[in-house]
């Protein structure tokens, strides 16, 4: 099985890189590609190159993928100050790419990294029946490259699945271009035991899944029966910052040094969320992190004594 | 106001051509854009080109548009036949189109020939709430333009207004591509007094919509007030095939002669068409055709003795 991983140098991207051999077994190519890559994981491919180049690409797609895995994209915050950027890596750049598998390999299996960002501001519980209505750039080109794949599934030119992921924990603090990334920092200043102050106050309920559920969904998602779902929202973990900040207390030993904030537009993006309903994914085999402390240890995972 | 009409050779934009000037009073510049054109109405200006050819696409977008209509599209079953000039004509053309305004004249009104194809099957009535889930590329890539549409809306790039059109009676018996012809036939066969052997049953349940009450559906769009609605499903008259036939035959006093068919492709698509709400649209000063009736008349408009 020969696979390709976009956006391999990103924090999902090395993740998956790294673990993908011992949760797939029988791959028997593995190309990595971003615009620049380190040194990457042992009989794997490294190829560093800009998607948008139609050259790069075709020599990229050129030895043709039975699965690949499309987690390159320019976050929401980029995305939204500079939206001809966020338009070619968001929008254009997933439907060369999804074209290009499936003319060289008609029927090859499409893992979309897809966003909650689809949906907008919500109201009232998530579940199948949620009518997304994006409120930034970056959740309008995800959506559209959803309804894309799905009609290249429909019409058998691809196996494609998009799974809408919540904001992940915890990010390197070094990352940037993400309006979610205090959630992360809630994790690295709680383990460094230093002060932080959050933009967002304790009582704002946002969406948690760590890297490594992440991988668990996106590998399941490589491995669902053809036909099974082209449009995946997995479960999620719901709690507020406060709870979450209690629990990464009690896993490290650290007390919270947390000055909480008031920011009403990252409160309204990330911080007012519902309940989310989704028991066709976990139907399906698709699982969250189990509770606030495996979401703790997941997301320091290597960080942690 | 410097205004734009794509695809004014065609069913819709040949009458809104003829009938703009008396129903939008205020016009400077009116420019008629399609493949191929015959004459056009005194006082506008006809570019014959192919919009997807860069150097056309800049020429016509020169001089800068307050208002563009967008009706040009490849039909449903067209696209779904040739999927590369479908996606040429119903997603990249608008997507460069709308951009070329909005580069032109920042805020310009955009008013967007949708479709109810967006759906896809249906079960149980249509509201504001009921889930687009494209059965056929053409529905695909027009939900994706109505989503940059109204990204673009939101960003102020452009105030465009996408109405969801259900298929329009009576098209030209020559016109191809629409696989609800049979609508439009219904009336043709039945003024002309003929035989007609009509694919679906007489219990088949549409929407139906004239094409003058289509004009001023897309006149009452780009008369809206700017940020009242970027996307609109417009209300339509619902009705069986045979009590459309039923009040054809009262108005032009022939007696239908059709034999009705079991197509059940047709008829999924196009013939179990549940009940529409549109308190929204209407509230904005959309409305259908009055009845079955004025439907009939209208649809055979200078037909009539």
């Amino acid at each position: 099985m020969r696979v390709l991983v976009t956006g391999a140098n990103g924090f999902v991207g090395a993740g998956l890189a790294r673990a993908l051999p011992a949760l797939m077994p029988g791959i028997s190519a593995l190309t990595l590609s971003d615009l620049a890559l380190g040194p990457v994981p042992a009989g794997a491919t490294a190829m560093a190159g800009d998607m948008a180049e139609p050259d790069f690409l075709q020599a990229l797609l050129e030895p043709g993928h039975d699965l690949v895995f499309h987690l390159a994209s320019l976050p929401g915050a980029r995305a939204e100050g500079d939206p001809d950027l966020g338009q070619r890596v968001n929008l254009t750049l997933p439907l060369a790419l999804a074209q290009g598998v499936a003319r060289r390999n008609p029927g090859a299996r499409f893992v979309f990294a897809s966003s909650i960002a689809v949906y907008g501001a919500l109201q009232g519980a998530v579940d199948a029946h949620t009518m997304p209505r994006p409120a930034l750039s970056y959740g309008a080109h995800k959506l559209m490259t959803e309804i894309l794949l799905s009609d290249m599934t429909r019409r058998g030119e691809l196996a494609a699945c998009s799974l809408r992921l919540p904001g992940l924990v915890a990010r390197p603090a070094a990352e940037s271009g993400h309006g979610s990334a205090f959630m992360s920092q809630i994790f690295h200043k709680i383990a460094a035991d230093t002060p932080y102050a959050c933009p967002v106050p304790a009582t704002a309920r946002c969406w948690w899944m760590s890297r490594k559920a992440c991988l668990d969904l996106l590998v399941q998602a490589a491995r669902l029966a053809p036909g099974a779902a082209s449009l995946v929202q997995p479960p999620v973990l719901v709690a507020t910052t406060g709870d979450v900040a209690q629990a990464v207390a009690e896993v490290t030993g650290h007390a919270p040094q947390i000055s909480w904030g008031a920011d009403a537009a990252l409160t309204r993006l990330f911080g007012t969320l519902p309940d989310l309903h989704a028991p066709e994914a976990e139907a399906l085999g698709f699982r969250p992190d189990a509770d606030l402390i495996t979401l703790t240890e997941n997301a320091l995972e290597g960080q942690l004594p």
